[in-house]
């Protein structure tokens, strides 16, 4: 048993959907979240870049003493999970985007999986790596979604313009024959209805988020670190701009009051 | 005459616009260009953010001794125009904003102005300021438009989601009765098509970088510090993240040949 916060970082809001279903998975663990807010988003720019934020990002979360840290940017997982595994000493470290293939792998049954991320996350073809170092037969059909991170930040959720930008990346994609969608950044959960109805029925939506929790779950149980805590615990909410604004998509977003939200500098 | 550089900055590509106007305007003026990729998008930051980023752009400019610095970012204009005069001594410092709410209040006829731009210059109500500072009579009824910035970082100009979108933000504004609209942000001149038709005709459209070239071209007539040479220059361009896709959206914009882009850290 630890009592010891779980460490998740993402660019912005997007990782609150794996902070969502860490607490329906663990209830009575302590969370401590970074959103990197004046710097999102990441997805559009380098390699080296993202590194860089990935060392700054691992660096706070380390200042609360966490028992394992989780990757909740789709992008960073892709371009720089090495970094984080290197700045956090010994604790495990867990990505989305591992998580997510994983779950992908044990429920296609076609063995055509699809995944949608930002341009840096397609671009580094990670999830293909990750996908047939578990299974080298199964084809992967990428793309990415630019447009989908700001009109989630924005709210434009049920939009017809969403629905438009959805049906301009995902028609290639929903003639290739896959069953199986995996949602390869943490903001997509936000726009899940558009990309299902635009994806067409009979294809299976993969939330890494959802996938994130269960791993983290299974690795917190089997090294007998799991809290036990009685009760649900409010997550310590650090952000690196605009906590106000956080905090209102936070009430928004996970339907709770509205927190409190510190800010950091990065 | 001075032969030295004329500095630029913008978050990222939108400055390219004031790039394109000041060539017009001024073509045997040298140029040295900033934009910020690793940091873009400002707009939707706060103003402590903003005015840290505002310093170590202009810090960066100062290393090529430029004779002046104009702020392509409205963003930065409405925030923190007076970081950057503190930070570059002695030279003059042109804003967009001031330019193109000087402009507007010379064009109105009706004394009804319309503003659009980032979240964080329609929040500072800069603009408003601004052009009441000239004339106090005059109306400012603004709208932020978050989602213009990405819809044309990501090309898409002509599409029916950018349409759509357009209306979500322009159809309040449309109804106000203004004969003048300011594009308060330096990218929205990439989507002037779209605003324009949305907007309706019979109201005159100002884009803020013109108006700054013009203005440029007064300061340094009046300063004797025109540049005398006979050739056109080609811009020096540096950016803190991805010069690669830089050059490319260089090219496309500006209808020239794929420059050499550096690369500057921040």
């Amino acid at each position: 048993m630890n009592k010891s916060p779980i460490g998740i970082f993402d660019s912005g809001i997007g990782g609150l959907t794996v902070v969502k279903a860490i607490q329906s998975a663990l209830p009575c663990e302590q969370i401590v979240y970074f959103g990197d807010t004046a710097r999102v988003p990441y997805g559009p720019k380098s390699q080296i870049t993202i590194r860089k934020y990935a060392a700054d990002d691992t660096a706070i979360l380390m200042r609360y003493q966490p028992k394992m840290i989780i990757v909740a940017c789709n992008t960073v997982s892709a371009l720089a999970l090495d970094v984080v595994e290197k700045s956090c000493g010994n604790i495990p470290v867990i990505g989305v985007l591992k998580a997510g293939a994983t779950f992908a792998v044990q429920v296609t049954k076609n063995n055509r999986i699809g995944v949608i991320g930002t341009q840096a996350t397609v671009s580094s073809n990670a999830y293909a790596c990750a996908i047939n170092a578990l299974d080298p037969d199964i084809e992967v059909i990428s793309q990415a979604c630019p447009l989908f991170v700001p009109l989630a930040e924005e709210g434009f959720i049920n939009h017809a313009a969403t629905k438009l930008v959805a049906e301009h990346y995902l028609r290639e994609i929903r003639e290739q024959g896959i069953d199986t969608l995996v949602l390869g950044c943490t903001h997509y959960p936000i726009l899940r209805q558009v990309i299902e109805e635009t994806i067409g029925s009979g294809i299976r939506i993969i939330d890494s988020a959802e996938a994130v929790a269960l791993k983290t779950r299974e690795l917190l149980h089997d090294s007998g670190q799991l809290s036990r805590s009685q009760k649900a615990s409010v997550p310590h909410l650090l952000v690196s701009d605009l906590p106000q604004k956080f905090s209102m998509l936070y009430q928004l977003f996970m339907g709770s009051e509205q927190p409190d939200v510190d800010l950091v500098e990065v």
